[in-house]
């Protein structure tokens, strides 16, 4: 990785870039849509067979081979052109930004708007803007295109050489096609089992689809420090959660400076960043949920949807009837944005005005084409608390609103749970499905256990790779710090990894065409003793090269016949290459003599060479 | 932690020693029986209702709180005085101990023998010996009561505590009991769902059951180093294991000094001791495969039957019939105990020993009790060969095998893969329980993806926590190194914590009438900000600890009413706060309107003070 100082520009420029080890970013786009260019990262492999590895790429330009980033200019705006073309779009003077939005801090400590800022676009009145909208209208977008081809990776070559297993996995009702076409995105769209997040104030973002007939996606959490030492450090949490694979990111940040760290952000964001406009809300009203209403809410919606929020937590299902219902409960409400509701709810005994207000939040948010993420503010917060009144009610609500927001022409998904214990995750998927009219589901874990802080990334990974399957189409990171602390640098790292296991381990699951490709790239490369190509196809080539080193640090050893599991002397790979010898010296007859006591055959022949490699020595059970 | 030296006795004592924090070491009796002590660990709570947690402990007498452990003596022989009733048991001149044996180290280099060592003990001819001849006789022994108590943990509180929770489960035909009764356990055994591992030559374990009717259990892997400066070195590796929470321990040492070592460690064990015999029998004939034999295989079963291992690793299901079948896979063999079969049995084009003389085998292994633990050496080794026909063929003959083994009186335990993707796990489990006829399975992970080498604890954890929940008995850890190197100290920890998460969520999924008191205890912390019950609840309260001070390292912030997510300012404990206010400060109309309004007449009463506290914030799901 490179950190990168430009000392002439606006600000001081140290965000990482470039590519992970052995592998390039390529561009590439669909035949009939050659100016659509997608990006992918291709791995270089020792296998002949197999020289490159193309794979899912998230992370943006910041990884190209000789990245040239310029935060004060953002990225390029890959949409414009797009855009452009959109009749029904216009740009306005923007709202003007208030020192409140920046949380007033003073002058000397005022963060500079990023000087990338363009004039904010809008939807003329009663024209087409969302994604939704045009999907419904059979109109197939650059975005559907660019997804479609983002999403067929390696489709063709998994049906054309390995059909035996594409249809090798259990849905649980997903329909997932052998190819994308851009037209099964616009009817996944159309139907509202997918969305695009993609504000049209967003064009610098490289379009993702969240449903459950696609990959399986996940989020990464940022937030601001309490004292930011510069812009590049705000950005650099969003460059570093998608260099290791997150597909959205949210930015939960408060306080001082966010309406320009925000800009910073977005105008720096190949993926689509979403927000919990409530917190900056709150903010302008001092930080008392009695303060809040509908004006100043309205205008924290149209300050971000402006900047260009690819979507909004709106905690419109935390209805007042619902808050008794956690009474009993041994955490209570564990949501922020929950319980700012129910002391809004509560105080006044009146329902929630973003449940009464929630046409006008989806007229704003058509707009711009914001993306609904509908929040589980009643959420449990223990296993204990799973799948109670209050949880299932708040979901009941939440389907309403889908529909509501259907109709008003949003893009829509549905937060859920939290902590759940393993057999409580599958009715959750069945409910939300049902109740939301097939909705993408994005939950947070779930966590399985509460026994163990400092590892409920784990626990938590568990539930996501479960819910995952059953049909969750984006799973909200845990990072081994929840509960405890802020997370650092290495454990967004950890929280990444660990969720993009389990966002892999459900696409296997589910039978997606392609998801065995790496697996079945790694397998191989392990039977074949190729360690650069073990290290480099893996989610984290530094960690597997640094772990393999601690043992057998040597270079030699990156190309040994063994590795230090057995080491040389007790190498099944020995037995192996003795055995094949064997083999091959075999007369006809002794062949055939084996093959008639086993009953086998024809099937001896293909013996020949790779049989009884021992590659995974390190922990047998009980070998 | 304390680190012991004692310079006087034979070998430096270098093993941890001392409770967790917050625990102490509690030994208790059932009523019936006051001379079968079974210890506990006691987690002290500032929860005046709880004011102490009992969790199930495997970690011996060395987390005493003033623990004096001296290796040379060994641990104390519990089991002497059971064993000692049993008249049909005898001891003998064991077997002369052959440089071999320890791998013909020169004697500068040779490691004592543990003076603890005592002339061992056999069945006599025809005598009852082992735990199933004695469940099928009707008898219930001393360990079976110990392991009822030990089993019965809590669940007395439970049933009485929580009735509506205690049935939450899917347990997928497991039938766990309300209470644990010796009886029960006997019947476990005799109906071959369950064992106890424990050799009569190792008096010193703490027995423990292996059942899916019990807690689910995990197994860490521990082996020699190739430079082993001191018998404690080898030692802590197991002490270090266990005061984490494997519940058994596997021995794969190779090479010099193998015997001796072995010595020391079962000496010192309060866990069974596994191991893979045909890796030292291999030893003895010069790491040739091919001039195995008979003989020295069954010399070996003695040499290590005599020095106490509980339960041996045999591969007799990897007949030349299969062999075959692995020709196509992706990844061949991967156990080395398989890889060594198959290469014998093709080498002489003729049926494995192990399989041929099972019947020996048997008679020799119940003469001490030691268990069968079915080897699967044909196990995939990637998630392309899961499932295939040479796995389930060689289940079905270890089928075939655990009823030859219960004829003969013995214990048995059924090892599984592996590497298998998620909507695989389940046909695993199937499967073996049919084939099998519910002998207690073994396996290892599954890992349910291969693309993340330096994460396989979490791959791997994901599979385990799931076919613990369909009924595994047993789930052997993974640990971040597999499939690089040798795992260091913070990896064993990390493989054993994330198998004891796996382990629990199974418990929980599968309806364990206790096992949710530790999860509740740890929610209603949280909810109370009691953050030194949070560490000390959790599976690693040193690691919590260190996390929650990396962000908020005062020791007021040990009591403060807020964390680090949110901090003071923005803590939704405020909000909660002024909420309870509100809610005591109502009229009784004011409250009956509310009620009206939610239609939960009665509920509202019940919420003062406990609810709205947001405890889960520092990664939430769009919040």
């Amino acid at each position: 990785m490179n950190i990168q100082h430009k000392p002439g520009s606006l600000v001081p420029e140290t965000v990482t870039t470039g590519p992970l080890p052995g592998s390039r970013k390529v561009y590439a786009a669909p035949k009939s849509h050659p100016d659509v260019l997608v990006p992918f990262r291709e791995i270089a492999l020792e296998d002949k067979e197999m020289p490159t590895l193309r794979v899912y790429d998230p992370s943006g330009p910041y990884t190209e081979t000789d990245a040239r980033i310029d935060l004060a200019k953002g990225l390029p705006r890959i949409r414009d052109p797009w855009i452009a073309k959109r009749t029904g779009i216009e740009t306005y003077d923007g709202r003007i930004i208030q020192p409140v939005d920046n949380g007033n801090v003073g002058h000397d400590k005022l963060v500079p708007p990023c000087p990338a800022n363009f004039r904010p676009r809008r939807a003329r009145d009663g024209a087409m803007v969302t994604q939704y909208e045009f999907a419904r209208a059979g109109i197939i977008t650059e975005e559907m295109v660019y997804v479609a081809h983002r999403e067929n990776l390696a489709r063709e070559e998994a049906v054309a050489g390995a059909a035996a297993t594409i249809a090798d996995g259990e849905s649980f009702g997903a329909e997932i096609p052998a190819f994308v076409t851009p037209e099964f995105v616009r009817s996944e769209i159309a139907r509202g089992r997918a969305i695009i997040p993609s504000n049209i104030n967003h064009p610098e973002v490289e379009p993702m689809a969240i449903g459950r007939n696609f990959l399986v996606k996940i989020n990464a959490n940022i937030g601001n420090s309490a004292v930011t030492s510069s812009v590049a450090e705000e950005v650099e949490k969003l460059v570093w959660s998608i260099r290791w694979g997150a597909d959205t990111v949210m930015d939960l940040s408060t306080g001082r400076n966010i309406h320009n760290i925000r800009d910073w952000i977005i105008r720096n964001s190949p993926v689509p960043i979403g927000t919990v406009p409530i917190y900056q809300a709150l903010e302008k009203v001092g930080g008392d949920p009695l303060k809040l209403d509908w004006e100043v809410f309205k205008d924290t919606l149209i300050e971000q949807a402006e900047q260009g929020v690819d979507y909004f937590t709106i905690h419109a299902g935390v209805r007042l009837k619902y808050v008794p219902l956690t009474a009993k409960r041994v955490t209570g409400i564990v949501s922020r944005g929950g319980s700012i509701m129910a002391r809004w709810c509560l105080a006044g005994h009146r329902e929630s005005f973003l449940y009464e207000r929630f046409d006008e939040i989806c007229d704003i948010m058509r707009k711009y084409d914001v993306s609904f993420s509908l929040g589980d503010g009643l959420r449990p917060g223990s296993g204990a608390d799973a799948n109670d009144a209050a949880q299932f009610g708040e979901l009941e609500t939440l389907g309403e609103l889908t529909k509501v927001a259907w109709d008003k022409g949003c893009q829509v998904m549905i937060e859920g749970p939290g902590h759940v214990p393993m057999h409580k995750i599958k009715v959750n998927m069945t409910k939300q499905l049902k109740e939301c009219g097939e909705a993408p589901f994005y939950t947070l874990g779930p966590l399985t256990t509460d026994i163990a802080p400092g590892y409920d990334h784990i626990t938590s990974g568990i539930g996501a790779a479960m819910i995952g399957w059953f049909g969750t189409a984006m799973l909200c990171y845990v990072t081994p710090k929840e509960h405890l602390g802020l997370p650092d640098r290495d454990d967004v790292k950890t929280g990444v990894i660990t969720y993009r296991i389990a966002a892999h381990a459900a696409d296997l699951a589910k039978g997606h065409p392609a998801a065995h490709i790496r697996d079945d790239a790694m397998s191989k490369a392990r039977f074949e003793f190729r360690w650069e190509d073990q290290f480099n196809i893996g989610l984290d080539p530094d960690t597997a090269r640094e772990f393999h080193d601690a043992t057998l640090p040597k270079d030699a050893h990156k190309t040994a016949h063994f590795c230090s599991m057995c080491g040389p002397k007790f190498c099944s790979m020995k037995i192996t290459q003795d055995l094949r010898t064997e083999v091959l010296a075999m007369g006809e007859n002794e062949r055939m003599a084996l093959e008639g006591m086993a009953e086998m055959s024809k099937k001896f022949l293909d013996m020949g060479g790779k049989v009884y490699v021992d590659v995974d020595k390190a922990t047998p059970a009980g070998e």
